[in-house]
């Protein structure tokens, strides 16, 4: 797609998302050599065995100074450190991006330790992934058709912002550029609050005195309810506290919503209850008609 | 299997459920004749086209004085008035069953309604469905390697719960005997609540001032996790009303974890939110892996 083409790219962290998106620049020809690095040496020859990386390297900054873009795939928790250590090292016209799921923090982090390469840093989150993790997980398939945040600074480069959307665009997903508190208010609702919801069920049932039954008698609704319950601890851990001032915020107001409906369902309001639940489902369907229309 | 047959059947409410249990039955020979009833002409005439049932009735009465087996796929709402409707022309023999998702409350209802045939009635549960509903969704499969939870009373007929475990037994399903108020208690965490969760979520977004916004970049995750929010509202507020004694002591302990856990994110509990998480996530890995094992 329109000729775009980066010459080295290195990618921190050779998981799902990082290792997708070498895959999918690869795929598209986008890019002439990859690097990897990653605390996993198991994790990264797999990725050399892959061909997902051409070369595994021993430091982000042994990686960062021969780079010409820059990808964060780690949690957002280990972000700031890898920052401060690759800025004395990154070249003039280096870009720095990442594939971190909140923003604000991030942002205020990479300014704080990126010093003059901050203009050349741009935030980005993909609307894709999987509750698997590791680089066996990734494809070159998995940014298709997906949205793709980006969340540049006022300050923030344009030439980088470029950069950075025709990548995301070879690898065949669609950018939106967006405000980084809009993004973590919306992805605190959308995405992190959802999260929240399914560990803590899967966690209350657990620890019921008859969870061994309640687990053997459950749905397969109970199982697609549950299914992002799977995703990686550490990762979420690190998204509840980079975004905790919104998530805090969205459970409030959710445990609210919830308290209504428990007495609702105590003063058996059967037309409160009923009224809710059509609405629910009428607001959600709505949703699936637009993705139908819109492709996805 | 097992030569099992039965005579006539009377599916009251020719729905998902109903029409997927008459098709199954009709598909292992197990069952002569189906008469439906429902409210909808529309859906019963589309039920007779598509062979599901082979005659529709004008009530449930002139099709239960035919019937030997009598099968409820209403809401649960609205089956004691087919109850006391019916119980006058009930043959001798004639069983009575339901494919309902709560049992306690239903079970005092029939007992109150259905007179000297309380002792066939044997309450059921297929632990199978979908968020679609209307004959168009049934299909024979339904309930292949599906659990079937019964919850006969003491009293209950020892053949009549016979027949009925005879049939589900030829339409795939693998039938569990219960106590209804177990029954309600374990559906009411791992049914019942994660329903009133995604039907929470939905309203909760949908009332927020951005929410168009929140709908288009919510992720797959966000949908999965919403599925059961495209249930049948009727069926669901039903079902809140019959078990609403324990789906509000299940509302208030999910509603005390999610308070735990917010205040884990305000204080930035690194360690206690990647424990939880970690928890939840070998739990439900736990239930996935003995899936698997088990078949379903």
């Amino acid at each position: 797609m329109s000729g775009f083409r980066v010459g080295t790219m290195l990618v921190v962290g050779v998981g799902l998302i990082g290792g997708s998106f070498a895959m999918a620049l690869k795929r598209a020809g986008a890019v002439e050599r990859v690097i990897g690095y990653g605390r996993s040496r198991g994790n990264l020859e797999r990725a050399r065995q892959l061909g997902v990386i051409d070369e595994l390297c021993e430091s982000p900054v042994a990686g960062a100074a021969q780079a010409d873009l820059v990808f964060l795939g780690v949690p957002v928790g280990a972000m700031a450190p890898v920052f401060e250590a690759i800025a004395p090292v990154l070249g003039a016209n280096t870009v720095v991006t990442d594939g971190g799921s909140t923003k604000s923090r991030l942002l205020a982090e990479a300014r704080a330790s990126l010093g003059p390469a901050f203009g050349r840093f741009v935030p980005g989150h993909p609307i894709a992934g999987s509750e698997r993790s590791g680089v066996e997980a990734a494809t070159a398939d998995l940014y298709r058709d997906h949205k793709v945040l980006l969340t540049p600074a006022a300050d923030t480069d344009v030439d980088a912002v470029q950069l950075v959307r025709a990548a995301w665009t070879a690898s065949g997903a669609t950018v939106e550029i967006m405000d980084a508190e809009d993004h973590d208010r919306i992805l605190g609702r959308t995405s992190h609050l959802p999260h929240m919801l399914a560990y803590g069920l899967v966690d209350y049932i657990a620890g019921c005195e008859d969870a061994e039954r309640c687990f053997e008698l459950a749905a397969g609704g109970f199982l697609d309810f549950t299914r992002i319950a799977s995703s990686d601890p550490v990762m979420w851990r690190d998204i509840c506290l980079d975004n905790r001032d919104q998530l805090a915020r969205s459970l409030q107001q959710y445990i609210e919503k919830l308290e209504d409906m428990r007495q609702s369902v105590l003063q058996a309001d059967a037309s409160g209850l009923q009224t809710l639940f059509a609405r629910a489902r009428e607001s959600r369907n709505r949703v699936l008609d637009r993705r139908k229309e819109g492709g996805r």
